[in-house]
Formats: C-alpha cells, structure tokens, sequence
C-alpha cells in the first residue's frame, strides 16, 4: 500500500486526484503500478487500477490475472470494480472508503450483483487515514 | 449501427466476442469504432465501447465527449456504462439486450444509481436481432 500511496502522491503533483494502484503476482512481485491519469491521458477511463490491470495483463500476456492481488488507495468505482471481476484478481486491498464514488461498499456493489462472475476477497481500510488525508487536501486546495 | 455491426462482425473474424461500437459527434461524424479485442490485446478491459471511448477522448483530445452518441451492438456491461457516463456521453443506442451481463437494464443498472452523476438518454433493441444472432451464432460455433 506504501508504494500506491506513492502512485497517488505523484498522480497530485501531476495535477490527477490522488489515486495510486498497485498490482502484485502470487510472489509478491509488483507486476505494474499507477496513478491516476485521467486528465494527463485525457482519457476518461485512465483510472489508476484500469492502467495497473492494462499493465499488468500486458505484463503477463494474459487477460486475467489469476492469483494477482491489487492495492488501490480508494474505494474502486463501478467501472474499475467490474474490470477488477474480468480480470479475475484475487483481493483487493483499498485504503479510503468513497461513499460518493464507491462501486463496492457503495452504489451499485458490484460484487454483490447475481450477475457478477467472479468476486475477489475484500479488504478495505488500509492506510485509511493517509489514503483520505491526500484526497481531502488535493480537493480542498481546489475550491 | 450498422457501422457497429460491421466491428462486430469483424471481431468474430478475429475470434473475439463479436461486440462493436461506434461513436459519433454532434454533427453525426464518426469519431471512432472499435470492436472488442479482450483476447487479441490479452486485455480484460478492451470491450467494444471502452476502445471507442478512448479513441474519441484521444480524437477531441479531451476526457468528456458532450454531446456525442454511442452506437453499440449489446446492452453494455456495468464497467462500460460507468465510463459511459465519466465520458459524458449524450446518448447511448445499443443493439441486443443482455440479461446475464448488461450493465444498463440489468444488474447493477448503473444509470439508475443515485451515486450516478451523468445518466445518458437509452434507446435499446436497434437492430436487436442481428446483433444477437451474431453472438448467438459465435457462441453456438464454439460450443
């Protein structure tokens, strides 16, 4: 979780809200890690964990990352949910909860769907304050 | 849509889920189209629409795409109706309905959400038979 804190931090300094992912194979090795990019890439769909599961399928040559863990500083959105069930990831550990946001504990839960085929273990709450403290000052020097 | 279907169709050619889309601006200009390509880009995230979606950002070198309309062959999945969405897209037509994984009229329902900020007008069932009678015949030749 320390080094997608670092993802976020650099995603801040970018200009990007602060989200960092990080995806790591059974080992534990970092198979590829991200911030998020949506402005820079002006890309609406450059989230943080879209381009580490890009990378990291890319990385392995294989759509579905079986056995891969992924750490994300936020709560995953619905979109970045959903990607997370195709890609077959084992868990997901994420740091701040996102009520506004939140695909998995919030909104739509999209592991909670009967129509979803694969449902990783859950871990949220990691890093918690650090991941939260980053978004709130990223949006309060914003307003 | 026929344009879609053409993607679609195309996709099958190369062995992938035979899903296409197509997005249009204002003036009805196609910006992009794209078929699904989750095994030739061993991505799990290359469906039809995110592809399109990333291409037309690319083209108008900006993240949201107002006003501009996407053209798809099956009910989108809950991770493409929530770039949807991000994107800003003004409507969404879509082709065959999709009851065990669509996004939009099933599962999740994503526009329906009140964590959804931007919900796209919705026209199902364009061309609805065509378009699954390529899947259904894809599937049934792999079966």
């Amino acid at each position: 979780m320390e080094r997608a804190l670092r993802e976020a931090r650099a995603a801040a300094e970018r200009g990007e809200v602060p989200i960092g992912a990080v995806i790591v194979d059974p080992a534990g090795t970092v198979l590829a890690a991200a911030g998020n990019r949506t402005e820079a890439d002006r890309d609406p769909t450059a989230h943080a964990e879209m381009l580490a599961i890009r990378a990291a399928a890319a990385a392995l040559g294989a759509p579905r990352l079986v056995d891969c863990d992924l750490y994300v500083t936020l709560e995953p959105c619905p979109m970045c949910a959903q990607a997370i069930s195709f890609a077959r990831l084992r868990r997901v550990y994420f740091g701040a909860s996102d009520p506004k946001g939140g695909g998995i504990d919030h909104g739509p839960r999209i592991f909670s769907q009967p129509t979803c085929h694969h449902r990783p273990e859950i871990y949220g709450g990691l890093a918690e304050q650090e991941a939260g403290e980053l978004l709130r000052s990223f949006f309060k020097a914003r307003r």
